[in-house]
C-alpha cells in the first residue's frame, strides 16, 4: 500500500485510483506513436503523472520511465535515475544486440486490442487461401462464374512458425475457427486443439502445411530463417503469410519461390525494407498481397492499463508485466 | 431399444452401431450434391442401408424418407409410405409455399462442418472491410505504400440481420473476433457478446452499423426486404455482406447504392439468378466482390450423422433433428 496525506485521504473515496504517489516522470518517445492518445489514456490510469514527450525532457534526473519506441544509439545516456523501459510494440528487435541500453528491466506490449488485430489479419490472410478468394477475383475480371467446390476447413493444414505471445493468439484463433492448425518452436510449447512440433520437428511440420504464417521474432538467429531450403521444403504450391517481421525472410528466395510456383501465394505485411521500395518486384506479382505493415499495432487505451500496473510495480521495487530478454530477442 | 435376433446380438459387441433395423429405403434426389458421397456416408452410420439415388427409385412403396434438394413440384406424389423428408441444406426456400409437400416432418441439415464454412465466409468478408483491404489492394496496383492507421476490432459496429442458426453462429463468431457485433430478427433472442435487437427495433439497429450481414431465410416475407429504405437507413459507405440468398435483397436497389456510395461495398454470395448472368452490372463494380454461391455447402460426412439420427428417431416414431416449419420458411 502507499503512503497518503490526511488531504488526499478523504478524496480516496470519490477516485477509482488510490492516492497518487510519486512514480518519478515518464519520458516518452515515438515518431510512430501518438504522445497525446499515450499521455491521456496512462493518466486515465495514474491520475497525476508527470508524462513528458521528447525532447521536452525537462532535469533528466526527473526521468524514471521510458516508453520509447526505436529510440536512437545513446538514447538512454542522459537518464541516470531509469529505472524501466517499455518497449512501444509487441517486436522488440529494435533493442536486441544494442551496448546503449541501461541495466534495468525492459518490457514489451501485449495489449488485447493489438492481439485482436493480429488474429483478425491472420485469420483474414488464411481464409482468403482456405476459401479460394484469389481464384474468384481472377474469375470475376473475367465475367466468369468460377465454381470451386470448398473444401472442409478440418482438412486445410495451417502451420503457425514461432509460437511466442502472438504466434499462440494467432494458433488459437485459426484453430478455433476449424482449421488443423500446427505450430513449430525452439521451445516446446502445449496448446490447446494445435499440434505442435518441437525444435528438431521443423522438417516434418513443413512437410505438410498448405499455408505457413510466419510469427517468429526478428533475432539474429532468425534473420533469413525463410529461405529457399526452408519454402522448398514445404509442398508445392503452399501459401505463405508474413506478419512478424520483413527480415526473417530471405526476400529474393520467396520472389523466386512465387515466381516457380513452389509457393502460390503470399500475403505480406512486413519487408526488409519499407516502405517497400518502388521497383520491388513484389508490387507487380499477380499472387502476392501487400499491406503497409499495420498487422497489428499498438491501442494506448488498451496498452496503458500494463504499462501502467509496470510503473506501479517497478516503482515498489517489483517486476514489470511482460519482461523481454533483449540478449535473447523475445 | 431395438429388436435384434440372437446372431446379430452377439455380433453387437464388434460395431459402434446397434444391430440395424428395418428402416425402410432412403431416397436420394439433388442434382447439386453427390450422391455417392452422401450414400457412402449414411451407410457408415447406418449399415446395410437401402440408399436408392433418384431416377432409381425401385417400388415407390419402399421409400419412407426422401433426401432432396429443390424436388421438383410433383416429386413426393408417388411415395405414399413416406414418413419424412431431409432438405439436402439449410436454406429451405425452394420448400416454402408449396402446395406438394407430403405431410410428414420436414427437416433441414445442420452440420458442424457447414457452420464452420458460414463462420469462416463472414469473417473473411467482414474483417477484409474492418481492415481496410480494398483500399490496398487498390494501392498494391499503383505501386503505393498507402497506410491507413487500424481501428480497433471492438469500435467497429457489425450488424448482422437474421439470428437463425448459422446468422448466430455468424455472430457469435464476429463477437469473438472482437468486433462489436449486434444482430436483428422477427423473434427475439439472446447471443452472449451479441446486443440483439427485436422486431420493432430495426431502424435502430442499422443506424448505427458499418457492416451489415445478410443471414436472413428467404421467404415470401424477406424477399426483397433489403431495398433502398434499409439500405438507406445504413450510415453513409457502409459495407454489405450477403450470405444467405439473393432474393432477399432488392438488387437494382443495391446496385444503385453502391453507385451512389450509400453502401462502400459489398461481397455477395448469393444472387437473384444463378450463375449471376454475363451482362449483371455488379460483374463490373469494383467495390464488389463476387463469390458463386459457396459460403457454406453441406459436407456429407460431417451432416450424415444428423440424418442417420433423424432416420432412427422417425422410424422410432419420434421426431427428427433441425425440423421446420415449411409455412413459415425456416
Amino acid at each position: 500500500m502507499q503512503n497518503a496525506d490526511t488531504t488526499s485521504q478523504s478524496l480516496a473515496h470519490i477516485h477509482a485510483e488510490p492516492p497518487q504517489r510519486d512514480y518519478g516522470a515518464v519520458l516518452f518517445y515515438s515518431e510512430f506513436d501518438d504522445p497525446r492518445a499515450w499521455g491521456d489514456a496512462l493518466k486515465a490510469n495514474l491520475p497525476g503523472l508527470d508524462f513528458r514527450v521528447y525532447p521536452d525532457v525537462g532535469d533528466p534526473d526527473d526521468i524514471r520511465h521510458v516508453l520509447a519506441w526505436k529510440a536512437y544509439p545513446g538514447f538512454f545516456a542522459p537518464f541516470r535515475n531509469l529505472v524501466q523501459v517499455v518497449n512501444l510494440g509487441a517486436g522488440v528487435d529494435a533493442l536486441v544486440g544494442r551496448t546503449d541500453l541501461p541495466d534495468v528491466p525492459i518490457s514489451r506490449l501485449s495489449d488485447p486490442g493489438m492481439m485482436a488485430l493480429m488474429k483478425s489479419y491472420v485469420l483474414f490472410s488464411v481464409i482468403r487461401y482456405a476459401r479460394d478468394i484469389p481464384a474468384f477475383e481472377q474469375a470475376q475480371r473475367r465475367r466468369e462464374w468460377h465454381y470451386i467446390h470448398p473444401r472442409p476447413l478440418h482438412q486445410i493444414k495451417v502451420g503457425v512458425l514461432g509460437l511466442g505471445h502472438l504466434g499462440t493468439a494467432a494458433a488459437s484463433g485459426l484453430a478455433a475457427a476449424g482449421f488443423d492448425v500446427r505450430g513449430w518452436d525452439h521451445a516446446p510449447r502445449t496448446i490447446a486443439d494445435v499440434r505442435c512440433y518441437g525444435a528438431d520437428e521443423r522438417g516434418a511440420f513443413l512437410r505438410e502445411v498448405e499455408i505457413l504464417v510466419n510469427m517468429m521474432p526478428l533475432t539474429p538467429a532468425t534473420t533469413g530463417l525463410i529461405d529457399a531450403e526452408l519454402l522448398g521444403s514445404l509442398p508445392r504450391g503452399a501459401k505463405f503469410v508474413n506478419a512478424s517481421r520483413g527480415a526473417v525472410v530471405d526476400e529474393p528466395a520467396l520472389v523466386e519461390a512465387l515466381r516457380s510456383g513452389q509457393i502460390g501465394g503470399a500475403t505480406l505485411d512486413v519487408f526488409c525494407v519499407e516502405p517497400l521500395p518502388d521497383e520491388h518486384p513484389f508490387w507487380q506479382m499477380d499472387n502476392v498481397l501487400i499491406t503497409p505493415h499495420l498487422a497489428s499495432i499498438t491501442v494506448p487505451e488498451a496498452a496503458a492499463r500494463d504499462v501502467a500496473e509496470s510503473i506501479r510495480r517497478v516503482s515498489a521495487g517489483g517486476e514489470p508485466l511482460h519482461r523481454i530478454d533483449p540478449q535473447r530477442g523475445y
